[in-house]
């Protein structure tokens, strides 16, 4: 099952995305659960499943798609997690590298992603997003698996100019993070360690790797992560890039206006993204172009 | 003016300290501003001050402080602000290290602060915390002190054996984030650069020094993190810590179990916990145990 969060008409809702339309579930559960989070937390996956056979009632053309989680409580981003990026990034830090998004830095699949103004390094990271479905803190990593509700795709746009030493200002500019198109349920995915991920830029494949690659397994960043924070329903965690990063190519690679930044996931589905370029005036601009329309 | 926020009567509130007791802001503002992040976020300190001089209602004895702003929607930590601290962490990035504090990981004045069972290096950071009123994007430094709703005490416990080499890890376990007593607006605070910041562990001082010895100014920092992320009412900034740590004396000096920290900022308030020691088997008991008594 697919699902996913958009503006319809105007209105926020969610839906479950099928071939042939998407059947809106804010309608038919959303007095219960107003949002795909609120349907997360209330371990509600079965009502949805329930309605996944009616007739779609909503055409992808007419959605605005939203981050697939647009307000998650925590969104906790790995770094140096596969084994090219970490030898791109001179990187020997045993321990997993974190680092936090705010939620208004997210965007949704299709809408535009706004490079920064004030950045020339606007670069492209595609990414395997983890959603947790039952939160909790101590989580053994034998039994993390069982936590997660599903996994996305996710572009970690980053201003390298801004990351300096540490990431934070790199990794927060509104609408850097697009996040979609929608969560596939774990029945889909019968290991997360053996996906095919691809990222292109204007249709030139930039990266390729395999999330076997990855350092630090699903499992064990949970592990780790619920140790010092408790996850809750619809928390993001966001497993890193692998190597090809446009920052570490010669000649370096950014993203500028107008460019197509696009993630595909092996069975979990294809994220596409117009680069838009702020005014360097500052952000202010941001609302008025961030639904810009698709590459 | 001192704003806090706290538990009476198991009910959440917040009101007004005063040398006699409290005059409480909840039952008489509650409705419209359901919290001290709401009374900021509706510009409502005039309502706020308005009630001032009424009678006390409530007796300081009778609460339990909650961290100023129980749920900021964002927690910037600058790291690395002082030159006595960068001396001792042989920090040399001229930009303002950045990290995130998640909500979760805060406690009130007189509460609990939870050592993590799994940490040997609990240490102390004594901090000048910002609490905005007016949010913002692309603040200018000039401007940037209009947008500040007043100050506060942070005690930043850090667990420095896991912090690695990015401090996510070791600055979010529940309840290391001490944050109060409370708010005091800006009408008290003449000039954030003038006051002198104390740590005591046990009654020794361990920290001590003058928020003049900032690097990055709270305007400077206001103007940087507003550049790449929006700011709002109830944000909250902790401007960092100065040198004395205990990570850096010879021996070191960390926190254990039974301990009172305290941190003390001029014209600001002097905000007082026990450190709690929780069970090596995990964080699962510190829900039990965060509200355990004062030192």
């Amino acid at each position: 099952m697919k699902l996913a969060s958009y503006l319809y008409n105007n209105r926020k809702s969610y839906g479950i995305v099928t071939p042939t339309g998407v059947i809106d579930l804010g309608t038919r559960l959303g007095a219960r659960y107003p949002d795909l989070k609120a349907l997360l937390a209330g371990n509600a996956l079965p009502q949805a499943e329930a309605l996944c056979h009616l007739t779609p009632d909503v055409s992808p053309a007419d959605v605005i798609w939203l981050p697939v989680i647009e307000h998650p409580e925590k969104i906790l981003c790995v770094g140096m997690n596969y084994a090219e990026k970490r030898r791109e990034f001179e990187q020997t830090d045993p321990a997993p590298t974190l680092f936090v998004r705010f939620p208004d830095s997210q965007t949704g699949h299709e809408t535009a992603v706004i490079k920064p103004g004030p950045s020339s390094q606007f670069d492209y990271e595609g990414e395997l997003a983890v959603i947790i479905g039952k939160g909790g803190q101590d989580i053994a990593a034998a039994t993390a698996l069982s936590h997660v509700a599903g996994y996305s795709c996710y572009m970690d746009g980053s201003a390298r100019d801004w990351q300096h030493s540490w990431f934070t200002a790199g990794k927060n500019w509104q609408c850097t993070g697009a996040f979609g198109p929608y969560l596939t349920t774990t029945d889909e995915v019968p290991d997360p360690h053996a996906l095919s991920i691809r990222t292109w830029l204007n249709g030139r494949m930039v990266q390729e790797d395999n999330t076997a690659s990855m350092i630090h397994k699903v499992a064990e960043l949970i592990e780790y992560i619920s140790t010092f924070t408790c996850l809750h329903a619809g928390d993001v965690i966001i497993t890193g890039s692998p190597g090809g990063v446009g920052k570490k190519r010669n000649p370096p690679l950014f993203m500028k206006d107008g460019d197509c930044i696009e993630v595909e996931i092996e069975r979990i589905g294809h994220l596409r993204n117009q680069i838009v370029e702020m005014p360097l005036s500052g952000n202010r601009a941001i609302s008025a172009i961030a639904h810009a329309t698709a590459c």
